[in-house]
């Protein structure tokens, strides 16, 4: 696969943003969703922070009370042993596991796809209970005049996936929690298929050690229903461990054409792609047997989490496909792709 | 709480079921729906099988095959140290989980709610891919004129809650998966409140260790969203570890009642009581402090899981709760309890 990496990756790094407090810092901005609107490309940016810690020996926490409205950052002694600190991303302890980072959506704004005006008002923080860890990797779908936003909203009672609308990403009408824990990875495909809507999702079984991407349907785009496993991790391939959404799907002459994230056992995350059917989106038509995007750069190889690309977006336009995608959790890189090229790996 | 167990308890046992095939035996019935017909009170048992095994040694375990519409057999050596067998309920080997049980549902009936005809041909049997290793606790909810059932459809994919309906409990028609893994214990509200369908759900969360109950609403019954957090497991209770719906609620003039389920530290399944708004049943009115019922008499106490009472359903007729449960996951036993007297513990 040829891939297309813009020359001056990442379009956006940490030092692009600035933290909404002075006592925090910018750690990440990646899995952005990414959209049209008019003449200009929105991107809606995960920005991640956290509380500037004290010294080397500790590690501060932030996360938002919903009762107060408040952030409360919490200390931790990295040289307490009752503490895992071995997750860059967690604070496990005997009373609760908290996230290092908190992350909330930021608007940036483009007319050439490439060079983003990162806006300082266009904001969401959380706000909800179920929002308390902060709110990851948006996917945004264009249905029927709207932009519906999926999300993930995490905290001490588990990890949802949320939604919210908009005409304009300027005002937003919040929808609550759409697909209950542990789910996410959700992407509403932008159109119905059959008389109906559609959305991937990644539910997991604890019982069963199993992720993988599941369909769902919905007649209003609130209430879900007829879930459907969908596609599976593949032994031995790059996607064996897990797999989920990346990308919102797009309509091709092929079917629906879905970038999707597969993890294998050295915890490295690449990009493929399937072909759903055009009017039976839970009939996988075809799989690409290798990833179609893989960390090979350094931005992409090293960062927050190593070996890390992850999608929530991409255009589908002049015969290309552009991707807007996270690397390494810590910066957001762009690369195109020939349509063509993608859809011809994924001939039956 | 002064609890009138039936003398005769429990009403029915695993003698009293004949194994669907020869060369299974029924290790359980229990975990029951209960809903009223006419004159009578109809049952739908979940009845555990097992293969029987071939000596102490070892251990048969068996599947349903989807594709080929046959149970398939698998047997285990005891001795085998890679495999583990510490949950009577599971099998644990390097290459996936089985269920030392396959169960399936079958319907009986009563004229006094009491002895009961158990139907040879009233069965619902595993039939879709998410069935595969049995379907288990089914939740009968009569609205709009129609019996709803829920029930959990255990797979390789994980744990998740289906929907039937029926208007006899002899044809019964599949809506598929309502609530996508790892979701059990659900229960439609028989009726709407303010308009809109609702229903208990108790998903996992893996990351943060959680088993709450949780509420969702809906337009048709077959898909849900606005997904709430209802209550959650309090420390130093009878219900501090996990919580989850049990019988299907019922309306009174407090709100609506539901009789829900607990567990401590030394996995003691209970029944406490909870009343919800009436209106917005997502408002928690009150939580009686102490179970309602516990595990106490030998039924209760002895069985394929000790000290566990289950519910999935009662009557509530003549100011009383009259509830059916499952009795250590072997048994179905019946009580008796004045309404009046659970009301008052749950006096605000």
């Amino acid at each position: 696969m040829e891939v297309n990496r813009y020359a001056n990756n990442p379009i956006i790094g940490p030092d692009d943003i600035e933290p909404s407090r002075e006592d925090f810092e910018v750690i990440g901005v990646f899995n952005c969703g990414v959209t049209r609107l008019g003449k200009e490309v929105v991107l809606l940016l995960r920005v991640a922070e956290r509380p500037i810690s004290e010294g080397l020996d500790s590690i501060s926490v932030a996360h938002f009370d919903n009762l107060s409205g408040e952030f409360v950052v919490k200390g931790f002694s990295k040289k307490d042993s009752s503490i895992d600190f071995s997750d860059p991303r967690l604070v496990v302890t005997p009373f609760g596991t908290y996230l290092t980072s908190i992350s909330h959506l930021q608007v940036a704004r483009s007319t050439d796809g490439i060079r983003f005006n990162v806006e300082r008002d266009g904001v969401i923080f959380p706000v909800e209970e179920y929002e308390t860890y902060g709110i990851e990797d948006p996917r945004i779908s264009f249905i029927d005049g709207l932009y519906y936003i999926c999300y993930v909203g995490v905290c001490p009672y588990g990890v949802s996936t949320c939604l919210v609308s908009t005409e304009d990403f300027v005002r937003f009408d919040r929808h609550g929690i759409v697909f209950c824990p542990e789910n996410k990875d959700v992407a509403f495909f932008p159109g119905q298929a059959g008389g109906r809507y559609y959305a991937l999702e990644r539910p997991v079984s604890p019982l069963f050690g199993r992720q993988d991407i599941w369909i769902a349907e919905s007649g209003d785009l609130i209430c879900w229903g007829n879930h459907r496993r969908l596609m599976s991790p593949r032994v031995g391939y790059w996607d064996e461990v897990k797999v989920g959404a990346g990308a919102v799907p797009v309509m091709t002459e092929a079917g629906w054409l879905e970038v999707y994230h597969g993890v294998d056992k050295e915890n490295k995350y690449c990009l493929g792609a399937v072909l759903l059917d055009a009017e039976q989106p839970w009939k996988v038509l075809s799989r690409s047997e290798l990833p179609i995007l893989e960390p090979e750069v350094d931005y992409e190889r090293e960062g927050f989490i190593k070996d890390v690309v992850f999608s929530c977006g991409l255009l589908c336009e002049d015969d290309k496909l552009k991707i807007y995608y996270g690397a390494a959790d810590t910066s957001i890189a762009y690369a195109q792709l020939a349509l063509e090229q993608v859809l011809s790996e994924l001939k039956m």
